[in-house]
């Protein structure tokens, strides 16, 4: 039964259907809902609202913590509901219904959403759909694998909708950290001075009189969509773990490294799986999503510490977790996403960041996001919060797509969300280019020779050859800086026949 | 007489000429030299460097806070002293020695070159030489106008030329908050809450040991190279002003707004200006230069306090300010420039960051520093430390440049510093695009409209109308996106014939 998991008494009554809590959701609403990569997302509301929408057409703005788990974003795309999405998504019709401008997509950083809503530069929230674990005897929210933006929501929200995931395990309750800093001008230091500082609260405080309706739902949290790693992703952790393992020997990082965070998706968690390998130990995490590749590094005894926003893992390591939250809750908590990926933090601890490039360029400039420098993939995520500030920005990509059709590392990135000065550090599977106090042009020698696949080597020098005749601190030819992209356009190939 | 002005007697013995001092840098040294935004730099020392090159050819690494007065950089230039320069620069003969790739300059955020100092993966500092007002009885180096990256330079150098500068009054002691960080990974919060609070010491603590050399100066600072205001400048002050008037209208925003930053520069300088017109009281700053504009709005009454790293001032100004320290050291404080622009108190204090740019496009991206995306300006300076972190992020620039040849507004930018993300509020003479919570396609069209000068609207309608057609997030005409700047090159106009 699912009372044990509503301990506030006085709200038992307030259990309904969900296609009933939907109908606190009305046209033309600003809805946030829980939900960071495919974890502790909302499951059965959002369902619902797109099942009415066939017949009661509404358009909301969706707000969430990151990309959504199962079909939400593609069946609440497909059925007209969103307006306008943010800050970040991952689904594949989504995405084409933002790339044909019927959605409106807003970009954000992640720790920056809440913030916004805040100060009231976006907002207000009308309704909050959060997924919970339980509801403390106060009316405390309990999340489930994700904290996301939820807490922020439901504080700010006008009602909140509770979904009650019986599948999610009650152990759940005391791995959270839910902190909201002070309201500027009087906002004191975050008190986070270690990754597994606590400095908050095990539940969202809400007036539970807010807390309108309550769903009971019982459904696992989408399986992690990474690939398994391969050869290129193997040679990247293998140059990343080898230059890492200099930096230790050079004493510049200690063996226990500084507090890592990396991206979501399979480079980067093949990545971090490689760093069992390396002459570590100690290892702490201060990331937003913690993949499976978290567990690889506990199980080899290398990792002392993780600290995420969300758990995002395969349908066997989420079984094999979940069942065993007793021994993971002293080495793991779970924050907002304001405070996994805050400036403040990332620039104290000293992170170092290791996010997933799309495409680079050869002065170091990355695109995470847009195709082509037109279609959006995903969104730039937590990367930005990231790169900036982290001690040591890492990007990592392969270096060809398509089949070779697409070379990854280009003259000039077609859209530039990680300017020069945040990147640090590039890795393809050909090798690494540590570009750390280097000038433009000592950088493109260096990713040309070390990070571009061989085949496409002679084309790129021959571009920065002619470049270098116009001058610049950061030469271009710029009628030629796209030409790669449009010969891919037009013969299939960024390379000449 | 100077020995007043060096309080630890054992210290006399080393006061020697510019040019004995010049001595103690050799071929291949990594100096670090005081100075940030023409203010408080070494004057002495690096012109005799550069004397001697004439006759013994070495090669050094420059390190500054940021830019330098007089012809110091022009000068090392000229010599061939200059290997590799960084963080930053403006003058127009080192800037082209860079064009041509003579000098390698490292173009980096403001608040970062201590850090990779301090974390050995730039350097190590051979020499430092820094501007001082005095030194203290226990050998503490008291700053001049500038406080930039001195203190670190100082710390961290093998040994310290000081050049102490009788032009510059004694009375500067007591206006110096230096503070270094902790070290990692057992660094604390930095305990700065509101602008006006003093966290560290009125001089910087070296080892006497390490003060090789004590030169004497008496030369003022250069005055800043501003021009003043004119009609477009008052225009986006004026719209500017306005904006903020309607956020405090909207409570979204006291009276005293949030503490403001502002660049370096003319338009800058003159839109902080502007704010004494608007409806505002008790404003402050935590910026990273304090120009006239700072005392402009000291007399008019409406600024209650200023955190800088340098103060950058006309002639005139200079005279007055410096004439009446007691006065206003009350009311100001110099910081180093990895806490004056330091991402933690950015976030932390909700800063409304007022950057300059070169050119932007029609999304919002912004350039802030390669002409035709490979001739370097200045630097991108501080405004990417304050871009990504404040409260709310301004660019503002005239539309036209060249007598109208140029637009300000183009398709897509040539360069990325500051990419849509990092960019809230966009301003020029012709009005001002809130960007906040936009999609790039609405940014588009209020960019378009409110930004752009009237007469290269109707040719970016016509860009965005044929990339609405190819769809995406950031619809573009790829083969298309830099045919202005290229139409410029060919027929010296971006506007057709």
């Amino acid at each position: 039964m699912y009372r044990d998991r509503i301990r506030l008494k006085s709200l038992w009554g307030r259990v309904v259907s969900p296609e009933e809590a939907a109908l606190l959701i009305k046209d033309g609403m600003t809805v946030g809902m829980s939900g960071f990569t495919r974890a502790g997302d909302a499951k059965a509301v959002p369902v619902a609202l797109a099942e009415r929408a066939a017949t009661d057409p509404l358009k909301i703005t969706l707000m969430t913590g990151a990309s959504l788990g199962g079909d939400v974003d593609a069946v609440l795309a497909e059925s007209g509901v969103l307006a306008r999405r943010l800050p970040f998504q991952a689904d594949p019709k989504l995405r084409a219904a933002i790339n044909r401008g019927e959605v409106l997509f807003v970009d954000q950083h992640l720790s920056e959403t809440v913030e916004l809503l805040r100060s009231r530069q976006m907002g207000p929230i009308d309704v909050a759909v959060v997924e919970a674990v339980a509801i403390t005897e106060e009316g405390g929210i309990v999340p489930t694998t994700s904290v996301g933006n939820t807490a922020t929501f439901a504080i700010l929200a006008e009602k909140v909708i509770v979904e009650i995931n019986l599948a999610q395990p009650a152990e759940l309750e005391g791995l959270h950290d839910i902190y909201i800093p002070t309201r500027r001008p009087f906002r004191e230091p975050i008190p986070i001075v270690r990754p597994d500082s606590r400095i908050g609260l095990g539940a969202i405080p809400v007036d539970p009189a807010k807390i309108a309706a309550i769903v009971i739902t019982e459904k696992n949290d989408s399986a992690a969509a990474n690939q398994p790693g391969d050869a290129d992703t193997l040679a990247i952790a293998g140059h990343l773990t080898e230059f890492l393992g200099h930096e230790v020997a050079r004493g510049r990082l200690g063996r226990q490294l500084g507090p890592l965070q990396a991206g979501i998706g399979t480079i980067a968690n093949a990545v971090l799986q490689g760093l069992a390998d390396g002459p570590f130990s100690g290892l702490t995490m201060y990331s937003e999503v913690l993949q499976d590749s978290t567990f690889d590094l506990f199980e080899a005894g290398k990792l002392a510490f993780a600290s995420g926003s969300s758990l995002t893992l395969s349908a066997a390591r989420q079984r094999a977790v979940l069942a065993d939250l007793d021994h993971y809750k002293t080495k793991l908590v779970l924050r907002p996403q304001e405070i996994s990926n805050h400036p403040e933090i990332i620039r104290r601890l000293g992170i170092i960041g290791i996010n997933t490039a799309l495409e680079c360029d050869i002065y170091g400039n990355v695109n995470s996001t847009h195709v082509n420098g037109t279609h959006m993939m995903n969104g730039i995520g937590g990367s930005g919060d990231f790169a900036r500030n982290a001690y040591m920005s890492i990007f990592v990509t392969k270096s060809l797509a398509k089949g070779g059709a697409i070379s990854s590392v280009v003259p000039m990135v077609t859209h530039v969300d990680h300017c020069e000065h945040d990147v640090d550090v590039l890795v393809t599977e050909c090798g690494l280019a540590d570009l750390r106090g280097l000038a433009p042009r000592e950088r493109a020698g260096l990713i040309i020779d070390n990070c571009m696949h061989p085949r496409y080597r002679a084309l790129a020098r021959d571009y920065f050859a002619a470049a270098l005749k116009r001058g610049g601190q950061t030469p271009h030819v710029l009628e030629e800086a796209f030409s790669w992209h449009l010969r891919l356009r037009d013969s299939g190939s960024m390379l000449p026949a």
